[in-house]
């Protein structure tokens, strides 16, 4: 029996994006979002959504370009830091010691420690209500060559973070469960 | 050392959207879609792409409504078919076995057996290229009440799935990680 929880915004899983992005006078600075996905195959785009009150907003709006760095289980500390302080009152990269790398092909920066990076142009923008969507061309992907092996999962190697936006809580990922365009063929055959 | 994979769409972890709808003849549909998420708190809405090619954009469309069933692991089976199978030659629903459920509030039919659902209205869309952004306010979230039990995750008890959209494999969720909002504060205090 299913029972009513009310309107809210709730999803599993959330992904944590760590948003890179330059103040007006090139300041980095770094905060996590969890409202965000991919948004198309052609091009490759992401979406992020972000209130107004953040300074990654104002950065995104004068910069028109970000980056999107994926922690792996070891910076889940430093994660959830970057969305807790303000850009507006802590320089966020010297607090946590992480090492912020200019971008060569986007006006941004991103984090030097996270194993995989996305470098995004803002294509669209769109308000909603408290949040903002934006839409970025995804320009490169990077990745440490250690997590880039063969035939094993990013996921694997990368061990990225889901985050409970119900219970505030981070997770690592589990167990494969199966291989996707494939395990379904079973349930169309019966 | 970072390496470039080029362009192309991948983020870590991306969800498993099963989002129904119905056809201009009233016929339930189901398909599977990981270019999804939260896109704003207040109103609280969701966001997902989807190409011109399926059924789902055309329903969604039309209906301006849909519905997000979340599948627990063992019905990844069934996401997966879902996402395999077009509702121009097939009736899913019938397929699979599963049970169309008419919501109540949106014009959109719900998976009876995935414990967790969202019910949404379209307010937006926005033509990305390939796929098309469709933004979808939350009226509701209904949950099966063997999942809602006191302060423990629903993650542990829902056990969501993440789909790997690089090595097209799914995973369930792993070990907590931590508290969000929280654990960062060492960071802060170092």
């Amino acid at each position: 029996m299913k029972k009513s929880l009310g309107a809210k915004p709730v999803v599993y899983p959330t992904p944590v994006f760590v948003v890179g992005t330059y103040d007006k006078a090139g300041k980095p600075n770094v905060m996590t979002a969890s409202w965000a996905g991919i948004a198309c195959s052609e091009p490759p785009c992401v979406c992020l959504s972000l209130r107004k009150a953040t300074s990654t907003y104002h950065n995104l709006m004068q910069r028109k370009a970000f980056t999107v760095s994926l922690p792996s289980e070891k910076y889940v500390k430093e994660a959830d830091y970057f969305g807790m302080a303000s850009g507006k009152n802590v320089d966020k990269f010297k607090a946590s010691g992480l090492t912020p790398v200019k971008s060569t092909l986007v006006d941004a920066p991103y984090v030097e420690e996270f194993p995989f990076v996305l470098e995004c142009k803002l294509i669209h923008h769109h308000e909603i209500g408290l949040h903002t969507i934006f839409i970025g061309m995804i320009i490169d992907v990077k990745a440490e060559e250690n997590i880039i092996s063969g035939n094993r999962s990013f996921s694997d190697l990368l061990k990225p973070i889901a985050f409970d936006p119900e219970h505030y809580v981070y997770y690592g990922l589990g167990k494969i469960l199966g291989k996707a365009f494939s395990i379904g063929e079973a349930v169309a055959k019966k």
